[in-house]
């Protein structure tokens, strides 16, 4: 169960996520139900293509960046919702076998009237071979212990 | 098999996607894998939490439009990569038993020196009653007709 409020984190902050082993199977299994492009889906035909074998939809990408980004910080985190995405950039392929790493930066903390706060983050994954593959910045809102002292 | 290059694509085309109808088992499914915090994982406790009820992982939004987008159209398209989401804002919860309907609208497409254009749309998803759960602006790499000609 969370414990951190909006209060206890701090412009600056940085995290390192862990990282995620990025399989075949999870690629066409992931695009088969949500992004079904051969190129995503069909190793065989994948062979013949722009990148030579099958490279992970982004927004499978995007959902390594999450699951980490939950498993290592939000799930701590008294977060209500995400509310936006900015300039995500899918920076390089990423392919059977990858090993993704995450890290996030606190970029911003914006307390509202309604003792809520918008979080903005900077986010990226890198490959094994230290290259970047996803740049993300994200805006959550969170609640502070001011508006939980006000429930009753 | 796709067959409309990016020539073949106009400035301005707008397509309806269809529509996806959202279940409290998939929205389960979905954050256990890839986003598992209680407000998306666990009905009886969200019960208690800020939207009373279960609410769609972000990511999981995102997939549906993603999803829907590639039956209706990219699936047809050169596409070549995903490379860039700009403005993705989550703009209402989505919640069990939601049925959301998406639209694409092409702004603006950009033939590159390599034979490649960058097609840029923006998209959204709109629940039953009408009202918009997502915004979503994206930039896809595609093959153009002048580019399949000098493979050999």
């Amino acid at each position: 169960m969370p414990g951190i409020y909006a209060e206890d984190i701090s412009v600056g902050e940085e995290f390192d996520l862990g990282s995620h082993h990025v399989t075949e199977a999870e690629i066409v299994d992931f695009a088969t139900k949500w992004d079904p492009q051969f190129f995503h889906t069909e190793p065989d035909a994948a062979r013949d293509s722009y990148f030579g074998s099958v490279i992970a939809s982004g927004v499978h990408t995007l959902a390594v960046f999450q699951r980490l980004a939950v498993q290592s910080q939000y799930s701590q985190w008294h977060v209500i919702a995400g509310k936006k995405l900015h300039n995500v950039e899918l920076r390089r392929p990423v392919r059977p076998g990858d090993v993704l790493h995450g890290r996030l930066v606190v970029e911003r903390i914006e307390f509202d009237d309604r003792g809520r706060a918008e979080v903005h983050i900077r986010g990226r994954l890198h490959n094994q071979h230290d290259e970047p593959v996803l740049h993300i910045e994200l805006d959550s809102l969170l609640k502070t212990r001011e508006m939980e002292k006000n429930v009753p």
